[in-house]
């Protein structure tokens, strides 16, 4: 229980610091009467973002919370509706710091980049803190509740499916947050520069236009709110599947060194997760502007702090909990590994962590020569532009699946399955730190909207400038991070799947698990319903990526047309006597993107269950559960090449355009521009919409194969 | 032997009908002196390419046949080197027709519609029943020498050995055609537009230019020559595992109704394969230009007649050599079928065959939807229309995914995995007459640009554009049917690897295989070198088109030098006075195309090699052979995704361009025909170089393992 009490301690830490952190931020001079009134119309329209989101999540949520009931009992739903919540409250305060930190980041940069950096990343920072802090949260006090107050066994069914669904719960938000957030924020963009710059012929970020507003809510809605429920979700399952593997491996074992080893295993991944948030809270305190005015190396200062913290404070769990590093254990499945082992498997997830950033700047940064090489063929006009694009984004695959690959070998060598799911486990537990630096980014990328619309000084600007720039690669950072992250932990729910499905087939019987009676599974790969399982696994994320890029267009003429109506029957507003009615516009993109995302995101969450009953009724139940454990695979597959290429050629087309603004190739204005223009607009849906989104569609449509297997197992 | 007499005769049928068709070819009218002046340039283009080419591969295929007579012994050397000959022999006739028929069919247009359309059409038939009939006798003839003339047994791992190396010798040539091919065309497509349009301000296709050859060199390369060598590579490494499963699952059965059923077995594939050539042979005579002028339905009647009538005689087939519909047979893995269900087997991959055609046809025609879609989005931009494009190829993956993955199910359930694999022979035994649909193209494609430099009257230029147009869709839906059989065409070789790599480990003692002593192979999901192989194998393509697309810059760079240069050194040839040196231009393009093309092309050849030794210095002989098995998969997964969005994309983007400049969306020379030349450009590479390319890559790197046992059998 003191274990417990110390993680519930490190999770009420992450929320305190935002708490000092929202205040001291507050705190802060939020400018001119005209700064605020820009800053209050984006806060008005993420309210409104946000009103019509959850009211539309709540709805979904109310007949999910009844259908978990209904299945699997109360305290399954309950923990849906956990997982469901404290996602929801993390992007809720995250976004609504956002748009307040915005101005004030503004108002800072007047004084010196330093203060500016200062507030922009304690925003940012507010955001990750409530991610980790919340998810380890919910996950740990519900745990205790369940083992502690309900009286249920650790290992139990019980105990398993309401985490699972705790975690299903995180997937809800997701899925809504990044495809719905996605189609919103890209909508917001091109609508508003078709309608605006195009039709009307006024600049852009010009108030006047009631897109502008919803393209600065839009930024917010992606990079914050996007980001943050996306990698509560995939903490969330992380921690959760690692633990169901906790228990599946290490249930009914006697105790080694006097510790129980059911029970240090299954707290072993939580107490990483709170040891980490403590070495995170250090780390932003690294974040400092140095005498070089490096913005990127004060970020990556506080990054490397807390990763080398952490190592530290493994080392100590480790010592604490294991006894040592020599402490031997045995998984169920026949995995002997030492207790350093474990702590290697740590390490290796931090270095994975870094390995991933590292390569995502390589590809998205202006030094190096993929972005080079995008703004050179950029020269020779849009085509060239698009196609060096594409290759670049097809050939920033290869690294970080290499790095995966190595990551997978490496700690399954260490200490099987249990090994790569801690990896992933200590990957994620950075989870509160990269997201700041992810949700730094919507905030400096408002501030500079918000000097350039208030008309602030050029010094201002030129700060603002310098802090955006830096938001655009650590967007494209952190969202390397994101993917990998949620590749490797559908991978620990894929064997989670897996290891589930033996659980019940071994203990079948007519009064316990019938359905699984007699079941045998052929997860061989010369097994065809492996290999449709497979294919129609590697289909979702192109079929639904596909889709979601539509949707963005269709979304953007929704834009058009609201701002034409908007036009029509407001004439003062061309005229600067009327204000535009910015809650309208975005709630309407709102309504826009929660349609479109309808379908698509239908696709990952039905799949599996069509897919298993008409294998289960082609070929019997055997065949049905090795097609869907297949295609568990399969979208992890494709999902995470679709998802790399998409975020780091999306990143790599900006900066190029950003490259040729910075005086190359003729600079801002000549061909070069124009045609680099073109890739950035076709990289904006790529890195912001269709590609942050596979990473929910992987994870959803391998917990909904988790939640089947509970729903067949009470059938 | 009289069966195998027949087969050859079948093969022997094919090579006749070239024969005769290429006479009646070139006893047409050639036109008027100019004509045959650009007809001339093109063909000594054609030429300066092959001779290039030829030659590396010459060097190449020394090394090659010198490593596999000193590792498998001169048998399976030869082997080969037929293949290899055979396939280059097929490429060679066909493209010297194709570059002879252009003017022909330009000429024959002045007449009549009808006569264009039948001299290009028969011109193209030239090169899909030579690589119908090649690839056949090849493997027929080849058989027969070693298991009635060597003496062999037909179940041998030496004639399995020998026939897999005759279709390492077709992937040597397709790997070859389609990458350099492709490159060569893409290259002189945009490099000859960069420096011809943009900076010498002259139109396209002008005969001043010395890429404008090239480039129409490079039509006949791309869909020529590399369809030509990739399908001969699918139809003979397809007959190959087919019957390398043949042997293996039939291998010293006893009689069923006085037949040997292993020989049956081998024969069946050859055989379907002899009548569908015969089919496809009286299907040509279908093509006619009906009262109602359609081109598209002319050569769809040759198609659906040539379908129709193998079925027929595929039914035939089963009468003679199964004695009927009901013989039932039992494999040595347990399945067991009557002849009924191979004849429905057959019958499924016609219908695959169909349905692949209809969806590539909506994909990528004027009529439908998505193209339309494209075009419509042109009207807001480059942007846009680059964005719809890729929306569209993301999405044109799901129906032929769909389709392949029935195709599995129900022959699988029909026959097993000997069923899946008479499907795709069946499907492959169209070939014959889908590559004429295919070299149809760049034939009418030619006549087109000869009409258009030779001055000929509007009315002719009429004529070629109306066949053109038709060529595009065909090359699409070519291109479709392409990739969906090299895809079901690799899980075949995949289960040949699979039942492979068993008899190896079944039969192992000291003296035999001894490599395989005591390995045992866990091909499971939950293994996690199977997960390792999966991801490295889904990179491949990735990576492969990636690369790909990038060295089309590259080259298009070079040929700007080469361009610049003759310019310089030539200043008649502006004036007309000069003749620009094609084949210089041609023969450097080919260099450039053939030096970009060595680093992609050993990224499928090495990997599984490097692999396989990586992973046994790790793990062990027994997670290598799980992980290079996965790796296959793993290729052909995202392979088919990747392979099918380009081709299909690009197709529609080049579409959607023909659909505005028909006068929709203001037509040429408005903005949203500028937007949709953009993304005819993008398209380009994805459909004529990074697409169609992965074909080969995926077929070779299963072959590559296929030779890895055999070797290691060996050691």
């Amino acid at each position: 229980m003191t274990a417990l009490l110390l993680i519930i301690l490190g999770g009420l830490c992450a929320v305190a610091y935002g708490i000092v952190t929202i205040n001291d931020v507050m705190r802060r001079d939020a400018g001119t009467q005209r700064m605020q009134e820009i800053a209050g119309a984006i806060a008005e329209g993420a309210q409104a973002y946000l009103r019509r989101q959850y009211a539309t999540i709540g709805a979904v949520g109310v007949v999910l919370f009844a259908l978990l009931a209904w299945f699997l009992g109360l305290k399954v739903a309950v923990g849906f509706l956990i997982g469901a919540v404290l996602s929801g409250v993390a992007g809720f305060i995250g976004m609504n710091v956002s748009v307040r930190a915005n101005v004030r980041t503004a108002q800072a940069a007047a004084q010196s980049l330093g203060a500016g950096l200062s507030v922009a990343f304690k925003s940012g920072a507010v955001t990750g803190m409530l991610v980790a802090g919340l998810a380890l949260l919910g996950v740990a006090l519900y745990y205790t509740y369940l083992t502690r107050f309900a009286g249920l066994d650790p290992a139990s069914r019980e105990v398993i499916d309401a985490l699972v669904a705790l975690g299903f719960g995180a997937s809800l938000i997701s899925i809504f947050a990044r495809l719905g957030g996605g189609i919103f924020t890209k909508g917001a963009d091109v609508g508003g520069d078709l309608v605006g710059k195009v039709e009307a012929g006024i600049p852009e970020d010009d108030p006047r236009n009631p897109a502008t507003i919803a393209d600065n809510v839009g930024d917010n809605v992606g990079d914050c709110a996007g980001m943050a429920a996306d990698l509560f979700e995939t903490y969330a399952v992380t921690l959760v599947a690692t633990m169901v593997l906790a228990a599946i491996f290490f249930s009914g074992q006697t105790d080694v060194g006097g510790r129980n080893v059911l029970e240090t295993m299954l707290l072993y991944p939580m107490a990483i997760g709170a040891a980490c948030i403590i070495t995170s809270i250090v780390g932003t305190f690294f974040v400092r502007l140095g005498a070089n005015q490096s913005i990127m190396g004060a970020l990556y200062k506080g990054l490397i702090g807390a990763g080398a913290l952490s190592i530290v404070a493994i080392a100590g769990l480790n010592l604490v909990m294991f006894g040592g590093f020599s402490t031997r254990f045995t998984t169920a499945g026949g995995d002997s590994f030492t207790s350093l082992s474990l702590f290697l498997c740590a390490v290796a997830g931090l270095v994975i962590t870094a390995l991933i950033v590292v390569i995502t700047e390589y590809y998205t940064g202006t030094r190096y020569r993929p972005v080079k090489s995008i703004a050179h063929a950029s020269v020779t006009g849009h085509g060239t532009n698009v196609i060096q694009g594409l290759a670049i984004s097809l050939e920033s695959t290869a690294l970080p699946a290499i790095v995966i690959v190595a990551g997978i070998i490496v700690t399954y060598s260490l200490a099987g399955l249990f090994g790569i799911a801690i990896a992933v486990t200590a990957m994620l537990a950075l989870a509160g730190v990269v997201v700041a630096l992810d949700a730094f980014g919507p905030v400096t990328d408002n501030a500079g909207g918000i000097a350039e619309m208030a008309g602030l000084p050029k010094e201002v600007r030129k700060s603002t400038d310098a802090l955006d720039a830096v938001g655009n690669t650590t967007k494209a950072v952190t969202k390397g991070y994101a993917i990998g992250s949620a590749g490797l932990g559908a991978l620990v729910l894929f064997a989670a799947y897996t290891s589930d499905l033996n659980y019940f087939i071994k203990n079948a019987s007519p009064t316990q698990y019938p359905f699984f009676q007699g079941v045998t599974v052929d997860f061989s790969l010369s097994n065809p319903y492996v290999v449709v399982g497979l294919l129609l696994g590697g289909l979702i994320p192109y079929l639904f990526s596909g889709i979601a890029m539509t949707a963005v267009g269709r979304a953007a003429g929704a834009v058009v047309e609201e701002v034409r109506r908007q036009f029509r029957e407001k004439p003062g507003i061309m005229q600067g006597t009327e204000r535009p009615d910015y809650g309208r516009a975005v709630d309407m993109l709102t309504k826009a993107a929660i349609k479109e995302m309808v379908v698509p995101s239908l696709l990952p969450v039905l799949s599996p269950v069509v897919l298993f009953f008409v294998i289960q009724a082609i070929a019997g139940k055997g065949q049905a559960f090795a097609a869907v454990g297949a295609m568990l695979l399969g979208v992890i597959l494709t999902g995470l090449y679709v998802a790399i290429s998409m975020t780091s050629g999306g990143g790599a087309w900006d900066n190029a355009k950003k490259y040729i603004e910075d005086g190359h190739h003729g600079g801002k204005g000549s061909d070069a521009h124009k045609a680099a223009v073109t890739g950035d607009t076709v990289g904006d849906p790529y890195k912001d919409t269709a590609g942050p989104a596979v990473n929910p569609a992987i994870k959803i449509t391998n917990i909904i194969a988790l939640l089947l297997l509970a729903i067949l197992a009470h059938s």
